[in-house]
């Protein structure tokens, strides 16, 4: 008899998360009750968004408890419906988590229907990642034709919607990203003006080279040093979209002094910058104007995009850990 | 033959500027040439701005020049006039700085008009303290009813306005100003819902009392350890219109550690804040619509503003220096 495998949360990280921080575990399938049906995972998303959430800190959601299962966005096939609308050999977008079955009620799941295009865009292009770069681009950034928009793991799910929007929108893309790799990705594949290698010694002045008329949106995924970088450069009236924070995500303590919140306050006041966090699951009412735009432009060619795959839920975690130490090029997938 | 009194930058301030960074002059009056009028200046305008013009450092405008004249908006006279439409007589709203007379053209002034309130209100509660209010209490705070609004310098020409104006769309207002004097009259006489001392040494749960509900607007005068305690209450989706920094101004090297800028940012991100710097010079198209809603609501007396006058053009710079370090109460004016 098949069982269920699940990836728990088995200890909270210190830090980069290790192996040691997930255990594996079966279980019995479960049942679909009256209006439930079963599905099982064919693709789970990975998202740095699951780091936060192993930890215990507050945060816009609550944790993940200890001994409990990883979330995350799936796509599933309906293995059995008790609801009517939904039949077996459906697949659905839900929030199964990483295991290989679950139940849900039809208000938890969305059929799917990416018209055309490969199921796995509703989980990147067109899902979280892709309405993420949309909301904070164009609600917060606003970028103008001319203007130049600067965004961080600019070859990640999120950061290559994001440059080729502003691209579209008329204005000089940047990109950041880790490695020759990834960098000549972002420009010669997604079309950025420039994209500039972090990791490089010459970072700081390889970015000041690439924004000539210094930085009007910058985007930000990463926080920590490249985001200080970028903010040097920041342009009167400048706006800045703060997204994520991978670069802070697994920080243990505080960096040591001087304090330099005041000269951050300072630059906010003297340059006018607008600073705004923002999380995607507060902008769902834009996802239909999203999914119309983007969509297009993904079917015409316009707007690209590149996945990055795992085979098999036992190799979730490495790729997860991976993504943590930005691995990936494009939208991290496991496909079950 | 009487000469034309003038305080000027003797040298820039290291910290807390004292008397010895002034200098008074004497110079001869000068001519009105064609097209100009002669100004003798009746009221002088005290704002903290002024502060960050007298350091070297890069702000939003260029630093007086060691030597140069004192800057300041001022209500003056015409004593003599080449510009058809002027006469001597007529009081004008201009920039003169510190000092007795000054020549200007007729672009650089406007003629006071205050529809019977008095002529200084036109420096303070009608003019640009009380546009900062408005643009950015309007603008950036957009505070809803039944929301918290905190405002640091409660008891000054700007944070007066800022609560007085929360007040009427709703919200609850929340002054902080320094001594129980000032928290008695801001809560006596300007209406706000609580005042708190910050130099008390019960502030931070003093303030925390006074918000049971968190804040929603944090309209930042001052920067520093009372602008650190209010962004600990800010509720999600809060917007901190950030305005001055007198808390900041004088210091001369950044607080020691850690750095707390990663734990900004990262609560800027999971509380979703829109932190935003402005300048009220970027928004003088909003004075009509400013003049004509707060012009009516000081006429019937629902907004109050109170006034900290010093006699005497010798008695600037040390009513200046108090002004600094929050001995005025209302909006600081030296009457010449």
């Amino acid at each position: 008899m098949p069982l269920n495998r699940r990836i728990v949360l088995a200890s909270r990280p210190e830090g980069l998360p290790t192996e040691q921080n997930f255990g594996m575990e079966q279980a019995s399938i479960p049942v679909a009750g009256p209006g439930q049906m079963l599905l099982k995972t064919r693709w789970l998303s990975l998202d740095p968004y699951m780091r936060a959430r192993m930890s215990a800190a507050k945060s816009y959601t609550p944790p993940i408890e200890v001994g409990g299962l990883m979330v995350g966005g799936t796509i599933a096939e309906v293995v059995e419906s008790n609801v009517p609308g939904f039949q077996a050999g459906d697949l659905v977008l839900s929030n199964s988590g990483w295991q290989e079955y679950a139940v849900a009620g039809p208000k938890s799941v969305h059929k799917l229907d990416t018209d055309g295009l490969p199921v796995t865009t509703a989980l990147g292009v067109l899902g979280m990642p892709g309405l993420t770069a949309y909301v904070g681009l164009y609600d917060i950034g606003q970028p103008k034709a001319g203007e130049t928009v600067v965004v961080s793991a600019a070859a990640g799910a999120v950061g290559s919607v994001v440059g080729q929007l502003a691209k579209l929108k008329g204005a000089r893309a940047v990109g950041i990203a880790g490695g020759p790799e990834k960098c000549a990705f972002v420009v010669e594949e997604l079309g950025f003006d420039a994209c500039v290698d972090y990791k490089a010694e010459n970072f700081k002045e390889a970015l000041a080279a690439a924004c000539p008329n210094g930085v009007d949106v910058y985007f930000d995924n990463v926080g920590g040093r490249v985001a200080d970088a970028v903010f040097d450069l920041l342009n009167t009236f400048a706006r800045v979209p703060l997204c994520g924070r991978i670069g802070n995500l697994n920080d243990t303590a505080l960096p040591a002094g001087p304090d330099r919140t005041p000269a951050l306050l300072s630059a906010i006041l003297t340059r006018r910058l607008h600073v705004q966090g923002f999380i995607v699951s507060d902008h769902w009412h834009r996802n239909d104007a999203f999914l119309e735009e983007v969509g297009a432009l993904v079917k015409s060619g316009q707007l690209r995009y590149r996945e990055d795959v795992t085979e098999g839920l036992e190799n979730a975690v490495p790729a997860f850990l991976g993504l943590l130490q930005g691995k990936n090029l494009g939208k991290a997938l496991v496909k079950l």
